[in-house]
């Protein structure tokens, strides 16, 4: 055995700074090298972010991300950090475009990987930009057959972990840009013992952290051996550099002959002796942390990294004193500073006197500004000429107030947010270009049952800590209502949450049909209904804002539907 | 040789109508049997509608395609239908979804052919649906050997049409649902002619008519012969049976052996004799017309089928007096009917008189309702509490436009339509939930220099025909103004239309670097400061609306950018 000091890099980048992404590799290489660590291991297409969509189909684009590596190579040797092998991901370009992976060492491009699966389902469309490798790439490496994967190649039974298997490597190091949703740490874990098993060797994944348009990536890092041990394992959604001691099957004698697999093998040698034994230090395994915990720190992070990658410092929203702004703000106010927030209230002669009372009391837990804007004048402005009544006189209020926000927005430089959550974007219980105006969204993809679990959960958390409870208690327990017309309240026109969640999630999250639905015991007329207001508001859907995605199936480039539909589900 | 009368089913098809769908099917087929036809081929995924998109991922809504099609074998028969083979398009599930081809024969689907080649460029996304088929379908019927292919296979070297000429085929069959673009016929013309000399055979190239959210099919359908000769060409846009008696040439005594290619040969007999001979009629070979009439008739029929698809039958609009609403106006004239169409000048402080007065005159032309509805009242009620200058002023007054579009929307039932074209789209130009709102937007992709020439295009057809110009000339001659400040003028913040297009064309449409474009003679400076406009605009056009696809590359599915996004083109 031939021990290895390796470091996860989990860390953040942002999509198309070639420059600054390199310098975070250089940074943390430093780190790294000061830690004694042999090879430091960064994400997918670190140098360039993920995902770059359409940018890969420009050539001045790829070309740049070309020389990036090369020059990251210099970088490292002249700042003293050739002895160190990097593993950083970047876009290549071998006359086709590959999602690559590049093995940096003492001032040299030595080895590259191309992706070999390509996932082309649900948010991911790679197969619009790359070419699959075809080859499995084996550096030999200070005593250590190092084998090179990116990402899905770990999702997929077979292909390079088998072929790594073959060809006898000590480790697979697998670098990845794996977006977050709930429950997925499960699923990579036990995907990772899979191929780690079929590879014979241990395997070092590494993600990203950070947020990226609809995306948040949770970093998840962890190094699996043979036999399924986590034997290091980061916290999600925390930057930082990651270490395990780890010993590593020597090389065969003679490599073996790796025939009849999906690839062939493409075998490096770097020529370094392997480390002097030392005491190896074990690796540390982060806790699991509860599905509330994990979708907040989810939200907090895809927020503030939108935000802060767009160049914003501030947001504004709507405060309704409802428990969707409640959430959204008090989000805010982890991500980037209750001071950063502003929250207006726009009372209309429908508002309720709590309605102005907890968004007050909400701006002030926060730390929050706040103002009052009453939308009254503005509402008779058009009511006058209009004579509007019915709905069109409800969604002219709410169109007022986000016209209101965009002015302020204008006038001081906020992002503004929409409030709405994944419930009412499914059913279309929200007013375009009103409550659906915003720069982002940051609960669109979160159930509206689960919106109050997470208010209840973050306050839990603050008593815990004996903090300031950052939700009024009020907003959590009133009944939900739109305020749109006297006395109106949500259950009105919709079932009841818990049910409505149950459905969508079947609908919507697992594409099943109504009759499969009924067959569970859901109601079919409930069933029904619920399917058709689905596929009502779907153009609706399609003007909203990004938002975060946290679930299996987010409304958004994950959900592609048609506008002009007349497929109705029955049964 | 042995001639065949073949029928082109050159229909529209309803996305997700299954029932509709295949009553065209139904409808058409007794028609072309009526006209003695022997064979009539409809197009790609007829009785599912395209593009169904994630759709497919239903597991029901597959089910619900497979009996479908096995349903309109039967339903043909009943229908004393069952002696002319029907070639159609549909979604199959032989355990992996299957963008498939069925030849119906006497109350039975005698054979299907699965899209070998998938596209995942551009607007399609098929390798997300659909698993490749293997094989090459030949039937012998009436005497000729009869490959199947679909779409695709066509825009592909090698593949089906390789195998169709190993096989010795008689006829080669192409269903398509392929989007229009300008210049896209002559294209097409080309590949098929390439396709038929591979195949040793004639053609047949039928492809559907309509609009679906974003694309629009122009038909074009069309029979090519080996030699590359145009034997017949349907119109485009128009939805219709075209026929063509066509011989063919006699399948050979042994069928060849197909060895080394990249599809297997599966061959079906459906045992009927070959027709008794008869004067062959020659094909009608359609005009081609001029770019912009071509580009008209698919914004018209882009509009018309969003429109009448989704159940609106009035659509509403703001008239400015300007270019862009007048041509909006004109197609929705076209479209669905002046008297469906609803005209609202909505003036402000800074509205010229003229404003007024081409906006009403444009109204008389078409036939159109028309309303005046003052915005001063609800600008005053927003400046007084909000206190607005600059920008901030500028966008509550387009903001307050789109409310008023809205809740007219709300109160009356019409269709608001967006008036923006590519070029503001592009640069950003336009305010978002102010003149941006919109369940459509017919004009979103064609540039503002070509706005003008379809303005000119469409007043002389006018002229031509001695009928009331449609378009202002006012409107086209006077200088382009948001008129949201004392004076302004379009070309105070843009450079000179023509070369903005220019400029936009090579960066977005063609993907070009900045360097590039630069080399090609265009100002430096200027490039630079067009490029940073488009990249700093995609937040914006992530939540316009839809509207007509009529260049090589679309704002909406078809170009896909990150909002956070630092890539900065330089050069």
């Amino acid at each position: 055995m031939t021990a290895l000091r390796l470091a996860l890099a989990q860390v953040n980048s942002v999509v198309g700074d070639l420059a600054g992404n390199a310098e975070v590799v250089l940074r943390r290489t430093a780190e790294a090298a000061a830690a004694g660590a042999h090879v430091v291991a960064f994400p997918e297409m670190m140098l360039t972010g993920y995902p770059v969509e359409d940018l890969v189909l420009r050539g001045a684009f790829r070309a740049a991300s070309r020389i990036a590596v090369e020059k990251l190579a210099g970088d490292l040797a002249s700042a003293g950090l050739g002895g160190i092998a990097v593993i950083v991901g970047f876009v290549d370009d071998d006359g086709l475009p590959r999602d690559a992976s590049a093995f940096l060492l003492d001032g040299a491009v030595v080895a590259r990987y191309y992706k070999h699966h390509l996932p082309n389902y649900g948010v991911f469309d790679e197969r619009r930009y790359f070419a699959p490798g075809t080859s499995l790439t084996v550096v030999r490496h200070r005593g250590v057959d190092i084998a090179l994967t990116v990402c899905e190649d770990v999702w997929q039974e077979g292909g390079p972990f088998t072929v790594a298997g073959a060809a006898e490597v000590g480790l697979v190091v697998n670098v990845n840009a794996s977006p977050y949703e709930r429950n997925k740490d499960d699923v990579r874990l036990q995907l990772l013992q899979r191929r780690a098993a079929e590879a014979g060797a241990p395997i070092l994944y590494v993600n990203t952290v950070g947020g990226q348009d609809e995306l948040v990536f949770d970093g998840d890092s962890m190094v699996v051996a043979a036999d399924g041990a986590v034997l290091m394992r980061a916290p999600q959604f925390l930057e930082g550099l990651y270490y395990l001691d780890l010993a590593c099957a020597e090389p065969p004698a003679e490599p073996p002959q790796v025939l009849g697999e999906a690839l062939g093998v493409r075998r490096v040698s770097t020529a370094t002796p392997a480390p002097e034994p030392w005491d190896l230090v074990a690796g540390e395994v982060a806790d699991r942390i509860p599905d509330e915990e994990e979708v907040w720190d989810a939200l907090v992070v895809g927020l503030r990294d939108y935000v802060q990658k767009n160049g914003f410092r501030t947001v504004v929203l709507g405060m309704s004193g409802g428990i969707d702004s409640a959430v959204v703000a008090a989000v805010a106010a982890d991500a980037i500073g209750g001071d950063n927030v502003h929250g207006v209230s726009m009372p209309s002669a429908y508002s309720s006197e709590h309605s102005q009372s907890d968004a007050a009391d909400l701006a002030r837990r926060l730390g929050a500004h706040y103002r009052t804007v009453p939308i009254g004048p503005m509402v008779d402005a058009f009511m006058a000429p209009l004579a509007l009544t019915g709905l069109a006189a409800e969604n002219v209020q709410a169109r007022i107030r986000g016209t209101t926000l965009m002015a302020l927005s204008n006038a001081e430089g906020h992002l503004v947010l929409a409030t709405g959550n994944k419930s009412e974007l499914a059913v279309g219980y929200s007013t375009i270009y009103g409550d659906a105006v915003g720069g982002f969204a940051p609960i669109k993809d979160v159930p509206k049952s689960f919106v109050w679990a997470l208010a209840r959960w973050r306050n839990d958390v603050a008593e815990a800590r004996g903090e300031t409870l950052p939700i009024p208690p009020n907003s959590i327990t009133k009944p939900p209502s739109a305020e749109l017309s006297p006395g109106q309240l949500d259950s009105d026109s919709l079932p009841d949450y818990e049910l409505l969640d149950e459905i969508l999630h079947r609908y919507v999250d697992l594409d099943r049909g109504t009759a499969e639905i009924v067959d569970e015991g859901f109601d079919a007329d409930l069933v029904q209904r619920v399917a058709r207001m689905v596929d009502a508001a779907e153009w609706k859907r399609r003007q909203y804002p990004p938002g975060t995605k946290i679930s299996f199936k987010a409304f958004g480039r994950d959900r592609r539907l048609p506008i002009t539909n007349r497929w109705r589900e029955t049964g």
